[in-house]
């Protein structure tokens, strides 16, 4: 059905998303939008890859992603799509994709070449605007991707933060904040564990519920980024607790 | 023709907002989607309600409301479907929905208990995505309300400060600020009076438009939620008197 | 194809932006509407003006934009239509209009009167949504602009800072701040230059991606509002340097 899915750093203040769906429109006036987010921090690969490995499954196969968080903008980074089983995804080549691809079967990579597939620019600020968009508007409406640019074989992977292996913990971090101050960490597996250790307190269980939780203190969860999370019930473990970006996560192991 | 309004406090940063319309459209791919506010403070119940109180009646009939400010998501509180002469709302049973119902005409009330209408889910994190956009994108390609879940009688009402009648004096308070700093009151109906202070300025008269009211004054107009508001003319009344929620507005009686 | 772009001041939170939405569905169920910003500084036309300029010539011939930055709401200032060879604005007439009409054709002017259009109303706080909503969704399924209103031959002018014409120097200043904190400028020309100087600091050349510039410096670049904008790489100018509207861009000439 033409469904296009957006996600950028561009927030909503410029003007600078809103345009994007004025370049869609023009060249596929049935496309459906989405915006996933445009309130990445900027040029935050990390989050964005996070945000889109967390929700793109639930879009209907055949949808389009363009994401576009793009702090190399006009330099040698190559603007890319990824034909998978079930999607596309048009992005600079910097590894915002790379946790979503971990899931996916891929088919196709492609460079963006098609000259006749973008808008005429001037300078290089802008290639949301005049090369993603366009490209996934054409994809949207059946463009073949064969005609989209020449394969290529690999692309770029993100460096994430794994969790660190010792004898006797499992260390995370917390790697983002979300709306509600939750503290989502770098871990999606727990081995058996005597207690887990976040600034000097110990947390016993796993909750399944946030109401679960004790009221003022630091819980946790497996939340819906498919990572652990750090919670307080109805409240912001981020401002109660005064937690930073990197704080660890130590997990006790069970003998 | 499958309007579904979403109104949320997810924040428009994580996607937890965009998932949901993945999720809608892979049910009603024609469905059109409309973001009444993603912005409602992290499990602020009562600004939901106001907020979904002030617009839902300039929606056309037979749009479905997904309202989603769910603080105890995962707890015994039900998923529920209300169905007026107009309306679908979709919410959980915490009194989000009662100020918008007060002027509804309710035809029937249900919980929702079709586990074929919902996402397969392991935790209980996100019944926005799981639960309740589901059963709204169903809603709104015609699914019947009898198999979504049995009958209830009775939602539960919201916690609302009304203002308090004394002999000389109506006191009411500031319950919400909107975006340009504008206090809005629990106040819908004012007697006659001598005057009404706030923050020790005495107001004498009640505007119809933002600009016939004194510059760096403090004035008051009935605004579009439905209550009297304090406003500065091209000003944050907030920002320019310090003002906070619950801020006492007096209004002394004529006699 | 009754596509509807909306620019306000309205916010994201209060459902002001939202409702917009339900009254143009009620009357053109078959619109599409994208939101170019909602997010102005509050009563800032000068900023609005900047917005819809730098985008919507990217919009399908046949848009119709309803802009609503309106400090004057309810006031004697017109509530207007303009026709251009490609487009329908709908709008306060103060000034809103008059960067992004430079650039086009006006073929026609009415204030907007015809009350059968508009929703009844009873104060003067929301013509966003009892006036230029419903004219907008009119206008975008066909309704002829003879029958909006009767026809005016001026609009009014936006005051724009022009940067100042000095023998040895050109005097531009900060007019804008965008989401990465990039300074827009009110510069579309550069004369020859021996140096720019912003904050003591000398710029030596133009760039053209951003990634060109120099780190942790001040850089200038042609962006996307169609002025030269001040930047530092993959970082924010504006918080890392102090920078403040109005700041001053000093271009040396070169004889």
């Amino acid at each position: 059905m033409g469904l296009i899915v957006l996600l950028t750093d561009f927030g909503l203040e410029d003007g600078f998303a809103g345009v994007l769906k004025g370049v869609i429109y023009s060249i596929n006036p049935s496309a459906k939008i989405v915006d996933l987010s445009h309130n990445i921090n900027s040029f935050d690969i990390l989050e964005g890859a996070l945000v889109l490995k967390a929700h793109y499954r639930y879009f209907p196969k055949g949808t389009v992603f363009v994401v576009i968080i793009d702090p190399g903008v006009g330099t040698e980074r190559l603007p890319i799509v990824v034909k998978t089983e079930n999607y596309y995804f048009v992005a600079p080549d910097n590894g915002v994709l790379s946790l979503a691809l971990e899931n996916e079967k891929i088919e196709k990579i492609v460079k963006i070449e098609n000259r006749e597939l973008l808008l005429n620019r001037d300078n290089e600020t802008f290639h949301g605007r005049d090369i993603f968009s366009p490209v996934g508007a054409y994809l949207s409406k059946g463009f073949p991707i064969d005609k989209v640019g020449t394969e290529i074989k690999n692309i770029k992977e993100l460096y994430f933060p794994k969790p660190v292996e010792e004898e006797d913990y499992l260390i995370g971090e917390i790697i983002k904040f979300d709306k509600f101050g939750n503290g989502i960490t770098n871990i999606d597996y727990l081995p058996k564990f005597e207690y887990i250790e976040v600034k000097g307190q110990r947390i016993k269980k796993v909750c399944r519920a946030f109401l679960e939780g004790e009221k003022g203190n630091i819980n946790i969860i497996k939340g819906s980024f498919g990572f652990y999370e750090i919670f307080t019930p109805v409240d912001s473990v981020r401002n109660k607790f005064g937690l930073k970006l990197g704080e660890k996560i130590k997990v006790r192991r069970r003998k």
